[in-house]
């Protein structure tokens, strides 16, 4: 991965971000996706800042940024993730969709949050919004 | 110019593809530009027989497609260029508009145009479109 002739962007499609680069990042094995998907610890920072932490592939871009975020220890533990930052928070809206495959497997849940600022539960919304991408994994059905 | 990772397109801005592209094009240097907008006759095709002519790095595009088309003859010794295609024909539809760079120099005109089947004037309107763009070159200016 190296730098791009003029014009060329990450615009990926749904399916190519779960099953490429969540795959990916979740098995460990390719560590060149950071410069397109750093991992980023996005709760640390507020919304107007997550740009700049883009990967470096992805710098010029204006209108969509992307990260991988590390799980939390109280969501591992079974927990809700904290979506809090310094100035406010994370808020979900609408119900979670699902993530297809060309051919029609389900592979990833999509929740989709928008930000308040200020404190829960009154703070003010803002144009950020946020799509966060869960990967399914299917092991080997029994019979 | 190799192949991408996965996920990233050619989504050009109209500055890219006039600044870089067109002008790069027009002075006849990077002939590695055609793999991503390769020189085409596109009015020796119907619209639906161009997706497949798009350059090998633009391949899995699904909404867009860029090519050159080569000035005709008769539009080079001052006349109006022949849009007809075997099926129909090309047709400009609301005002061309003007290309800026983020400084805001003009550098290129832009036209729209809409595919209609059949014979001019009666043919049927379809959902092909297609921008034109061409390149205003300024010269020195004089004092």
């Amino acid at each position: 991965m190296e730098e791009l002739p003029p014009g060329f962007r990450f615009y990926p499609t749904e399916e190519e971000l779960v099953s490429f680069y969540l795959h990916n990042q979740l098995q460990g094995t390719r560590h060149d996706l950071h410069q397109v998907i750093p991992v980023v610890h996005i709760y640390e920072l507020d919304p107007w800042h997550l740009p700049s932490a883009a990967g470096e592939m992805c710098r010029g871009d204006t209108e969509q940024w992307f990260f991988f975020a590390p799980r939390q220890e109280r969501e591992a533990r079974g927990g809700r993730p904290n979506r809090t930052t310094r100035s406010g928070y994370w808020k979900a809206t609408g119900s979670p969709s699902y993530v297809y495959t060309a051919g029609g497997r389900v592979i990833g849940v999509k929740k989709t949050m928008v930000f308040y600022k200020g404190k829960a539960p009154a703070g003010r919304k803002t144009k950020w919004k946020m799509n966060e991408y869960r990967a399914i994994i299917q092991g080997a059905s029994s019979w």
